[in-house]
């Protein structure tokens, strides 16, 4: 279906062009290498391949055409949102349209009744919350990179952030999603309804990675700016004193509005660069909020602090003021740019494990470092289980280069085997492809693609992403084996 | 596929039930109609039918092979839970096989600190809060049905109850679904982890009325049993008060654990029935729950009298003990069976409705009571828009009965007109098959056929219900032209 010899790829990529250029004003259309070059890779840089050409369409009916353009030319389409992605999911294919939705970036409705409002896929993250503020509302899901991420970026990859144990990730978020499929057709999945009738495929599409359609429009739901918001943060003389304080909260019926784990070598990778007072004698410390009314926030810290003092923190901090609530997060929020103080590269993976075996997890993963030789700091939403290690490499050493990648795949393998999943909230995209070879069963990946052909049976969007071929489960299987580090039980089936 | 012609009907279920007897103890296989009587109808009993055979399989092994044989002989299945679902998922097939899971009734797991439970299908859904209550935890959607119904069915209409408007209905509280397909294939769905990598199919599975697979386990979600809970009962002149009561509470932010309004039909059908101490003056009242730490919930209590008031409430009595509040609740829960008191028969809807449309919907079926000449009485979980009309009827009476049917279809219509949705919490099924065609576009009534087909190419899994197809949409499109009462631009596609 993709045209591999090059005078064919020529031919048909002419042709395409000349057609696009017949529904799309010129300026939405980038051909030449220097205006297709920023569209070369997303946040996950190690990935990088120049597209064939951008399409930048400013209308739901220009996408329209678009798809159905590239469906009558066999050619993949891969979209693409801000680009902040962290897993590669809109990584450009070689051969294929790379589709842009920045353009669509209005506000369409806001209803401060229903507490909803209608949005373009090219929206920013933040611009949400921003816009709703004078009713008092805002958008729950934050991921790190909100002031630049779009919401149909963040609904192609089902993305989180620091307030998703209380709030949910974006499934939890978006309410309805109208998208273009590869043959032109719109298509609206969910409802603004508590129930939806019908097969609900409105959460298999959100973190569909742009495998089914383009998104076009969605309505999210707004939720009341809390009155109040308190954060404690309390140091742990060992790593196991802090898993099992998390553990512990969760398990005393609290919720709280962010749950977060630093360990030591990110809190002194951070405080140079932030001063944010982290206790830097810990072993690990967390960041505790709690959001609600003045009341409430009162109640529930009393009972948060309970819990860590039982369960032996060694020092405890309640944020007396807002300012000092935001300095407490900015730490966190800034442990990647942090990174980049320390280290030429780093590579931020993105996993989960269950609550109990964070103690565990983290003990390998120190092991993992003298193994790779390269440092790894580990930030980490701990009440969700949501590990987000970041290896310190760089990246003009090949050698250095492959022990990172191997270091994260050994990583994503560990929250396999202990019971987790390869992701959290990046998506899967490219990187982590081979894992889902081991997360799931042949049957199990069949029902994934049955799904993907029943939209796009030619698999022109967003091909080879997410949901690995027979062949590379055999491949990833085979060359592990010849490594012999890791048992995969389920590949011994094929 | 299924063999119309009697005779090799009749040979296709000898050689089936042939091979049933190979994989099943006889006392598993039902063939006799006093044997097969009980399962010919569920909880919607206007559809009957009876089914060719009845198996009760008491292991996954056993559907497995049950499902392998139907798929051999071409033989539908219709899976049923505990047969208590309103939308007549479970109406047999009188050419397939009902497949009753209540013999898979067992807890598997109970896992206190990660506050999960691995459980049988068959398992009562108020069983699985009995074995957690130990522990302080229960599951939280809680249909009225709750002491009768499965888990099993729940998953596959996705159920509902009092409590779901703060915690979410039957999909925001199954993690993991473990199914048999109509290969007899093993699929898992879902995740313990907050993001599922790959597809999420889990919730197009959950609310998919047996049409994908039978599930033979699940994992489900606990929550700590509130310290305290009390319920505000508010009274209010007009039905436009107490919509707009319901409107404003939401509006301040606040989630209550359960937001109901009765009309004073319903108020006056139960009161003499329970003796709840319901204002009869009241052209309705809301009952609006609060629960949470006894601080949390006096905070709470205390704000939402403040909303009532604004808004005009008549009377407000707050429960002063847990005798009170569940007296308070005991008239709503029985509002069904209150009804049987007072007609030979009931029909209880249930459709869903923008909260700002509440007066709109109630002031216009209060002028379908007089078109059809039925009397209706309201009860229904306003603060998620959920409506529950109960026509009262007789039976007998054939007119009578068409006037309900047709009550009912107009009632579902309305909820589309005014942006709602035909479910709220009792599926589709067969009641509902034909407002599909008014719901979805044809694009969309495809794409749910598309992922059907992807489980189950030939249709063997509980056909014609939940998806109409395209001729059942002309029929029912052309029947209401015809009548004249109803416009469906979207059937002019057609």
């Amino acid at each position: 279906m993709v045209p591999h010899e090059p005078d064919t790829a020529r031919h048909v990529f002419s042709e395409l062009i000349t057609d696009l250029a017949t529904v799309l004003p010129s300026h939405c259309i980038l051909s030449r290498p220097e205006e297709k070059k920023p569209f070369e890779c997303d946040g996950l840089t190690l990935f990088r391949e120049m597209p064939a050409v951008v399409v930048l369409p400013e209308t739901e009916e220009q996408i329209i055409h678009v798809m159905k353009l590239c469906k009558k030319h066999g050619v993949p389409v891969v979209p693409r949102g801000a680009g902040t992605g962290l897993s590669g999911g809109a990584t450009p294919h070689a051969e294929g349209i790379l589709l842009g939705v920045s353009k669509l970036n209005k506000i369409k409705r806001i209803d401060p009744v229903a507490a909803t409002a209608v949005v373009e896929p090219g929206v920013r993250n933040l611009a949400i919350s921003e816009a709703v503020s004078q009713y008092g509302l805002y958008y729950a899901p934050d991921p790190s990179s909100q002031i630049a991420c779009s919401i149909g970026g963040n609904i192609a990859e089902n993305a989180g952030g620091v307030h998703c144990l209380k709030y949910g990730l974006t499934v939890h978020n978006v309410m309805r999603v109208r998208m273009v499929t590869i043959d032109g057709d719109v298509v609206e999945l969910g409802s603004s309804a508590p129930d939806v009738p019908g097969l609900n495929l409105l959460p298999a599409f959100i973190g569909s990675e742009g495998m089914l359609g383009v998104v076009t429009e969605a309505t999210v739901k707004l939720i009341p700016k809390p009155e109040a918001a308190t954060v404690i943060m309390a140091s742990f003389a060992t790593i196991e004193a802090a898993g099992d304080a998390v553990r512990d909260v969760i398990a005393a019926g609290i919720i709280p509005a962010g749950l977060e784990m630093m360990d030591q070598r990110a809190t002194r990778m951070v405080e140079p660069f932030v001063q944010a007072g982290y206790d830097l004698d810990a072993q690990a410390i967390l960041l505790c909020e709690s959001d609600g009314t003045v009341q409430e926030v009162e109640d529930e810290i009393q009972r948060m602090k309970a819990v860590f003092d039982k369960a032996g923190a060694v020092r405890l901090q309640v944020s007396s003021n807002e300012q000092e609530r935001l300095l407490f997060w900015a730490g966190r929020k800034n442990a990647f740019p942090a990174a980049g103080r320390v280290s030429p590269d780093y590579y931020c993976m993105d996993g989960t494990i269950p609550r109990s075996q964070l103690a565990n997890v983290l003990t390998q993963m120190a092991e993992m470092e003298k193994k790779y030789r390269l440092r790894c700091a580990n930030v980490f939403h701990a009440g969700d289980g949501n590990l987000h290690p970041l290896i310190l490499f760089d990246a003009n050493d090949p050698d250095e280069l492959r022990r990172a990648e191997d270091f994260g795949a050994e990583i994503l393998e560990l929250c396999i085997q202990v019971g987790g999943t390869i992701t959290g909230e990046h998506g899967v995209g490219l990187e982590k492809i081979n894992q889902m070879c081991s997360q799931f069963t042949r049957d199990e990946l069949d029902a994934f693609m049955a799904i993907k052909r029943a939209f796009d049976p030619e698999e022109l969007l967003n091909p080879s992403k997410q949901i690995p071929t027979l062949n590379r489960c055999a491949e990833y299987g085979k060359m592990h084996v010849h490594g012999g580090q890791i048992k995969f039980p389920e590949l011994e089936r094929f």
